[in-house]
Parts: C-alpha cells; structure tokens; sequence
C-alpha cells in the first residue's frame, strides 16, 4: 500500500472521527443493554489479559465488582468462582464498554448509552460514584463504596432514564464544543458540560417534579449533578468510545481508534489493524499530588478515559482549560505547548472541537502511529492517579512510551507494505 | 497631601473594592426600593444633563420610557410634560441605579437589588430585555419591546422574586470569580454566570414546580435564562455598582469609582473627588459590526456598564473569555495584550476575581487617573454598540481619551495639592 492509499484511508477514519453525531438515548442497566453481558460477567478496563495476569487494585476491583453484584460472598470466593470459570471476567472494550481507571461494569450497574447517530456505533460507560476519593473504580471497596453505588442503581438511574426518555435523544456534539469554549477539556475538566447536560434535562425535572408525588429523588440527582462537576465524563467517554470504533476497521488505516490501560500495560488499536493490541510500558506520569501522597503512593490500576484523547478532547484540547493547571499542576503556557504539539502526530482538526485561545483552531484529532513514530511525540493524556491502597490521589498528565507505536507501525508494514 | 497619604487612601478604596461581598437580595419594582424613585421619574445612563442636551436615540429611549409607564400617551406629550417639569428626568447614578446603554428606569420596571454586605451600600439595575436587538434600552420601541417589558414585569420578576425569597440573599462573589474560570470576563460574556444562576435558583424553582398550580410562567422563566445567556450581566452590574460606591467618598483616594456614558460625553468619578463629573470625550471604539452595519451607522445613546470594569471585570478580565474574539473581533493574543496593560493604570490585583491564562493572577482593579495620565493608557471596556435607528448593531472594546482622567487629576491637585 503506498503512502497515498494510507492517506486516503486515514482521511476516511478520520471523517468518522468527526463525523459522528453521538446522542444520549438512555440510562439503563449494563445487563439489559450491553450485549453480551451476563449476571456472572465483570468487566474491567485495558487490552484482555489472562486472569492470573492481573494484580494490585486493579485485580481487588474485580473481585470487589463480584462481591458489589451479590454474586460471590467475598473476594476469596469470587477469586475461586474465576478460576472455576463461573465468573467470566472480560475487557471492557470487547462489549461497546469504556471504563475509568479500573471501570469495573457489572450486569445491574447501569450505563449511559450513547449512540453515534452516523454510524450507529453505541458506547456504554457507568456512571460517576461521587467526589469521595474512595470508589469501586479506583480499587476501593468498603460499605460506602457500595453505598454510592446503590444509590447510583435505584434513584440516579431511574431518574435520569425518565428524564432522557421524556425529552428524546440528547445530541452531545454541540453541548460539547460548548463546554470546550466554557473552560472544559472534557477529560480532566468538566465542570461547564455537567452543567450543560443538567440545563438540557431540567425541563424533563421540571416536568417530572410537577406530577412526581415524591420528589425527593429527583432533588438528590439534582443536587448530586450540582456537585459533582466531573459527572458528565462518563457520558462524553460513550460518546468517544462510539465515535473511536465508529472510525475502527478502515482498510490501510493507521490512526489509533483506541488507548487502553491495565495493571500491566498501555495499549492501542489501530483502525486498519484488527482487534490486535500493541502493548507496551505504562506511561511516564507528571502529576500533582494531593496533600500527603507522592509518587511512590501511585499504582496502575487501569483507565480508560484516554479515549477522549483519541477523538480530539483532554490532553488534545488542554489549551481549553486553563483552569486545569491548578488541579494537575503545570502552568498555562505548558498546556498550551502541550496541546499544540499533538498537532504533530495528527492527520487533522476537528470541525467542531475548536480552541478559543488558538483562535478557534480545530482541536489535532486523528493519532497517526507512523507520524508519532517518525517525530517521536507521543499523546498526551490528562487524567487521574490511582493509590496503592485506592482511591484517587491525584492527577496529572500522562505520556505513553513509543514502543506501542513501534510495534503497530511494523504489523502495519508487515501487513501493507511500506 | 504627600504621595504616600494618596496611596493610603487608594489602598483604603481598593480594599473597599475587592472587600464587598455584593449579594443578589431581590427582584423589585423600581418604584419599590429606589429611593427617590416617583411614578413620573425616568432614570437614564451617564453624568446628569439638562434635558435639552439629551439627543438621538437616548433622548427618544426617555420618551418612550414614560409612554411606556403610561404617564404619557405618545413622545410629543412626553416631551411636553418634561419642559413643564411634570416628569422628571434624572441620571440612574444619582439613585444608587446602573444602566445598560440608555438605562432607562421607570418606577413600574423591575429591578435587581443588589446589597454588599461589606458595606452596605446597594446597586439597583433592571433587567435584560433579551436577545431581540431592538430594546427600549438601545432606543428602540414598538408593540414588541412593550410585550417584552410587560413580561419581564409580570412573568420574569415576580418568580425570580420569589426564588429568591425562598432561598434567601445569593452571594455573588464566589459565582463570578466561577464563571471567570469558565470563559467569562462578566460584561460582553455571561454565559457561564447565568447557568451559574440559574443553578443556584434551581431548588428555588423546583419547590415552586411542586407547590405551584399553573407552572407554565415558571417554565417560561427557565427557558428565557436558558436563551438568553446576557441576563447576569445585569446582576453584575448591580453588584458592581454597590462595589464601586463602597469605594467612592475616601478622603485624599484618586480612584475611579464611576465611568459612565451618556449622549454627550463619556465621565468618569474619583473617590476622593465628591460627586463631581468629570466629562469629556466619548471613546474610541474598536468593534465588530454584526452583517449589514458599520461603523457610520453607530451612535452614542448612554452606557454605564462600564462600571464592571471599575471594579476589575470586562476589559480588565478580557484574558478570561478567549470566546469573545469571535463576538467583538480580533484575537486572543490581542486580548492578553489589552488585559494585561491593564496593570500598568491600577493599584491592585484582585485577591478573588482571577485570570487562569495568566497562572491565576488576581485582575487588575482600582484604576488611578495619575496612572492612566502618566502612562497615557486609558482603560480598555469591553461593550455593544447602539444604532442611529435603534437596536443593537454590533460589539467592541471602546477606549477613553485622557481628557477626563487630566480634568481629574488636575481637580485633585487643586484640592490635595500635588
């Protein structure tokens, strides 16, 4: 395949990319909508490794998800169950899933479903447990943890379900460019488009608190949406999720339609590669840690939440959130050097995605591994730290190594030529 | 009195500036809680005049404000019961009162009151008429401006009072220094701010959807805040006139407590200068004009929002909403530049309002006439541009001369010595 042909399929991919137009359709429970998924299937995020492979929170989350689901007593006999094969424990990725940091997804847990209204890829995430540091995704468990999720299942779902359901499908696509020109990069920073998902629903809560007889769930989705600024991640990594695989499978492609971690590794998918994962090192980590962590309290427990990246937002639309800096560190000129190198290894600007102090610039969209390769950048990707012993202590911006990039660009010429 | 008595005093009004804590206490009828409000007074924007001096579409916006409050049946009997001395026609300034471009003020028309707890002292300003560009404030009058006030008086008011007396005072200083971090500069952006407030009026709301029996003016409430992305503007204002009054009477203090514009002439107050106006010039203006206008079919009809950039908002918050280059024109580099020559003609960088592209440093606030005539910068306030025949025509950033700022100081040395 000559280097036109790569081009001309790229630019394919990368009219999926940003092509698509993903709505919100719903809020439902992963094991009514997610296919595939069963009573005894945990999902967990990164490329697929055998069971034994996993470790640290990443492993306990698992265990944890089993026990949360009331399908394992505890941790020991979940682990058992595994290893007996009765609990299947699968990648999030395989099943339209996209999970942050370890993304455990169980049957009853629902999912924002969102749906690429182009192509018709559908993208499922769970729903964020709050601002405790403490959460299930993170490796912690404690009757909180479970608490919160509880709570997520009966009153924030069904709400949110109703809500969506009386209004219709929710477009994202302009809600999010909105929230890039209010101070949002959509990975790190969200604050502007939970609060624009929640003024898109409110005449929904307006309508259901008029004829509800016992409005005091609604208030406390209300009042949780109010508080938690980062609540709207989720429903933008579906969105991403969707529009990654949207452009996945184009014949002599070689952008990256997805950036996965798990305990052990980082990985990607190349769109003209299959369902191979290259997979290489963790990333290097330039964080800022909240009071009384460092470094060594960090651990990999894996994420996901990297798709952002993938379709042109967090670290590749960090000049949009100058406000970020105070959360992960660094300085606005950084971010803004930070964000204008991806150009670099991008085959294109976003139409919609723009970055106001670029003057409007479309945000690099479209991660080509040959141009990462030949220029030796790799992405950057915002995101939070996981701790040792759980919960979140961080965050931060994280830089793959190439070696991921090296491997795919040889299967590419292995399998195109040149 | 010596250099360093004048700069004690400017740091005295400077801590009045950015020590008020303005919050929202309620949404009135002028005639209500305007002191020295009457049923045959008309408010206008900008440094008192005789009545003949009013001319264009301001002295037409006063007219149609009494035969809007029904005092009088057409312009000409308007005009002929204010040579009679039977309204009267006043400056908005004098009665602790802001207007947007022409301000007109009559006693029926709601207000916002806004009160700084600091102080004490309190800001009225009425509110935004929506995004139709032919307001009675930009001179223009018809069946559907009247529609519109009658609406904001009828519908808008009575419900923003209500939630407001359900919640209890809103602080703003908090949310403002928020919306900052999300794209706004809170005089020609208020995108954020005004989600930001309706968020906090949002319990407000809902207690009233469950209470109330015929929703639908409630409903109608929300979706005008929620298109109309201008209404905190005048909350702002409110809150920053109260702010620039606390700050206004120190004895021996050379700081700009008022800029306001009327048909005539562009004038500006001193803290330690008593009430006088000094009057000049109107601004420069840099502007873009929406399709079809320009530049010879603006005209001056009145301004006092200008009084968002006295206390450090507006063109000295410029670097906080890189989106405004696309409303106002020219670019985000341009705007860095602009705001930050502001810091060369003020006192003081403002501990709570800050600009996260300038890693977070606090906007430039109290602006000295002896630092604006030394430097030759004049401020830079951001604005919209009035028509000849009424309506909104465009946007921009208008610059003063340095006539006044040198009328000023040279009152002061008068009066303090040099």
């Amino acid at each position: 395949m000559g280097s036109q042909d790569r081009d001309r399929a790229n630019l394919t991919a990368l009219g999926h990319l940003t092509g698509s137009e993903p709505q919100l359709v719903d809020v439902a429970p992963a094991g009514e909508v997610v296919l595939g998924m069963t009573t005894h299937t945990i999902l967990t995020s990164g490329a697929p490794l055998d069971w034994e492979a996993y470790e640290g929170g990443q492993r306990r989350a698992v265990l944890f998800g089993a026990v949360y689901e009331g399908i394992a007593a505890d941790p020991e006999e979940a682990e058992a169950m595994i290893r007996r094969g009765e609990i299947q424990v699968r990648s999030t990725q395989e099943l339209n899933c996209i999970g942050s940091v370890a993304g455990i997804l169980t049957a009853s847990m629902p999912v924002f479903v969102v749906r690429d209204e182009t192509s018709g890829a559908v993208g499922f995430c769970n729903l964020y447990e709050g601002e405790d540091p403490h959460r299930l995704c993170y490796g912690s468990y404690n009757r909180g943890v479970a608490d919160r999720l509880d709570w997520l299942r009966d009153v924030m779902a069904p709400v949110l379900s109703e809500a969506i359901h009386r209004r219709g499908p929710l477009p994202l696509k302009g809600l999010m460019a909105r929230a890039l020109r209010m101070g949002d990069e959509l990975h790190s920073r969200n604050t502007a488009a939970t609060m624009l998902l929640t003024t898109e629903l409110m005449p929904s809560f307006l309508d259901m608190m008029g004829s509800s007889s016992s409005p005091s769930q609604l208030l406390e989705v209300i009042d949780f949406l109010r508080r938690n600024e980062y609540s709207f991640l989720r429903v933008g990594m579906a969105a991403a999720k969707a529009t990654a695989d949207s452009a996945h499978g184009v014949e002599g492609s070689s952008l990256v339609t997805a950036m996965a971690i798990n305990s052990r590794e980082f990985a990607i998918r190349v769109s003209g590669l299959g369902d191979t994962w290259f997979r290489g090192m963790h990333p290097e980590l330039e964080g800022k840690f909240f009071d009384g962590f460092d470094q060594d309290d960090a651990e990999w427990i894996g994420g996901e939440s990297c798709v952002t990246e993938v379709v042109g937002l967090g670290g590749f639309a960090q000049a949009c959130a100058p406000t970020l800096q105070a959360y992960q560190g660094g300085t606005f000129e950084a971010m803004r050097r930070s964000n204008e190198s991806m150009y670099a290894i991008t085959v294109g600007e976003h139409p919609d995605f723009r970055i106001p102090v670029l003057e409007f610039r479309g945000t690099p969209v479209g991660i080509d591994i040959f141009a990462v390769v030949q220029s030796g950048i790799t992405p950057v990707i915002d995101g939070g730290l996981a701790g040792k012993d759980g919960g979140q202590i961080g965050a931060g911006v994280l830089r793959p190594h190439l070696d991921v990039f090296e491997l795919a660009t040889k299967a590419y010429v292995e399998r195109y030529g040149s």
